[in-house]
């Protein structure tokens, strides 16, 4: 058995796996994850993590294989892994969690079908209308929490209001920063922007006595600056915001690239210019913010993105140990608490 | 009096204007506006019109003064221009077009203000529920359009179909295309993804008999790739995505920046790199897709970036000339008509 603190995880989620799970546990190991005490429950086909392990010495000591022959597919429906998704390495992973053998439950694996497994084993925290899906967005100092970025499309202001204490925690466990701002995605920043939802969401936000660091509305440009720590917004805006912004970000790299290798001077001083542009690269390297992390659950489930690499899976695992380590899912549940009593007052004043 | 294609300018809209104003005019004759007969109205303050006239001679021999003392500020709320716009320079610049002394209406100034007055004044077409604001978006092969981007938060179905139709034609008239293609932003491209809005608008617009070249759900990345001329969604997520792209692409940028001028090494040879990077600039200035336009009016409104420059306003003159010279009106009201007749029949069959 093991002992510590463990995360479990889905050893066939992802477009390349096993490969990238067991080489993103070694490389998190020789990495980030130096000298952590972490320990690895690993979820999938024996035969062909066996394989892998030898290939990685730190992994193969710190963890075990629990075998599944069974795996969800890529492109399965959720409602499909619903019903059928017992027994795959996904579901064990999760259930793991719910079990209380683990901590913390990373997975590569379909999106859908884990929210949905994931909802159905751990259930919502109490208070929580429906869990949300939080992306960490590189900005100019660090990273942002952006959160709903897919699981709810159409979002009521309660939802939204519940978004932003659930941001807060998070980025508070991730950052160890006390007071994180918070912001509502808008299309302005004055007062009477924005259509009836993100209004009564913001009334309640300016209006509520808990302690948040709400600052107001932001726009859409405001999330690359890095002068909000959490950016709250429904699922459809925020899915298509995340993936537009990767879009822009790669067609600019393109752009630097075609640049820098149009003529032989271009290229010769891009030669020279090997290590800034190599910096560069790993600056805006995409994979350095993977790992969507489902909040509201009563567990923590990590989203690894489904194409990422070895490189891309560690980095999940970093999100994954900084908040098994933290004592973010008890915040969440005082702050929601706390909430919830406000409304209560708000409905006895009103009567 | 002026003859010939005749463009009514707010020469008082803009956070620099009026000099932005007649600088970009003289850019635009320098440029690509070179050997165009396109002439001038320039409604705003006479005497400092024409001490900017002085120094931009082309624009002097092709334009009228249409003298007023009046300005729309530049943070004026919409219900204020429509009750005390009359007379400003922006409002008499629109109504030029609705008198049918100029073809287009180009300012900078204030969006809701020139939204609010652009409708008062020319009217919605018949069969458009209400106007859209159209972007250019920069992308690999060059640029595509993207509506709504915030004249309307919230859109149903029949709207996002209008917008379909306003963008199709608008693609057609800038970049000469025959059938450009339409996709419909979503949260994923499979059938089944997204809310119930784009789920009806994507049934009605695949159902449709019209030669729409409809190609379904597109996600937030495939903006920037350039695979679809047209992105149809509604104001609130338009408007989030765009100010996030422009955020996103920023960021790289000073990314690079930072990269290229880290050492003495990276400073040399961005030094030997002038020309590239030069052109990189130019290919990633935001100025270059400036420009946005109302559709579905009884007349065309170009509407400038607030912030924007010489260079910038000197983009949106080509924008607005290309349009003036074009039969879009007339091709929108032929697809629109059609449309309803399609929604009639179909109303038909089901009683």
């Amino acid at each position: 058995m093991l002992e510590g603190l463990i995360l479990s995880i889905d050893a066939m989620g992802g477009d390349a796996a096993p490969a990238i799970v067991i080489n993103g546990i070694e490389k998190f190991l020789k990495s980030t994850g130096q000298g952590r005490a972490a320990r690895f429950m690993l979820h999938g086909d024996e035969t062909q993590i066996k394989t892998l392990l030898k290939k990685a010495p730190l992994t193969a000591a710190r963890c075990e294989i629990m075998h599944t022959g069974d795996v969800i597919a890529m492109d399965a429906k959720p409602s499909f892994a619903m019903r059928r998704g017992k027994g795959t390495s996904m579901w064990n992973a999760v259930e793991s969690v719910k079990n209380g053998d683990a901590l913390v439950a990373v997975s590569a694996g379909n999106t859908g079908a884990l929210m949905a497994m994931s909802k159905l084993l751990l259930r919502t925290k109490e208070g929580v209308q429906r869990p949300a899906i939080a992306a960490r967005w590189p900005h100019q100092q660090g990273f942002g929490v952006v959160l709903d970025v897919g699981a709810n499309l159409d979002c009521d202001a309660n939802q939204l209001r519940e978004f932003a204490v659930l941001g807060e925690a998070y980025y508070r466990a991730l950052y160890k920063k006390e007071r994180p701002s918070i912001g509502l995605l808008n299309v302005g920043t004055e007062d009477k922007k924005g259509n009836a939802i993100v209004q009564a969401a913001h009334d309640s936000l300016s209006c509520s006595k808990l302690d948040l660091n709400y600052v107001g509305f932001v726009e859409g440009n405001d999330i690359s600056m890095g002068d909000v720590d959490v950016i709250v917004t429904d699922g459809f805006t925020g899915n298509v915001a995340l993936k537009t912004a990767e879009g822009a970000a790669r067609l600019v790299g393109t752009f630097t690239k075609e640049a820098l290798q149009g003529n032989l001077w271009s290229k010769l001083s891009s030669a020279l210019n090997f290590v800034a542009l190599k910096k560069l690269n790993e600056k805006a390297d995409p994979r350095t913010g993977n790992g969507g992390v489902f909040l509201g659950l009563n567990g923590i489930v990590i989203k690894s993105h489904g194409g990422t690499d070895a490189l891309g899976f560690s980095n999940a695992l970093a999100v994954a140990i900084e908040l098994a380590d933290s004592t973010f899912l008890d915040e969440i549940e005082r702050t929601l608490e706390a909430l919830h009593d406000e409304d209560e007052s708000l409905d006895i004043a009103l009567k």
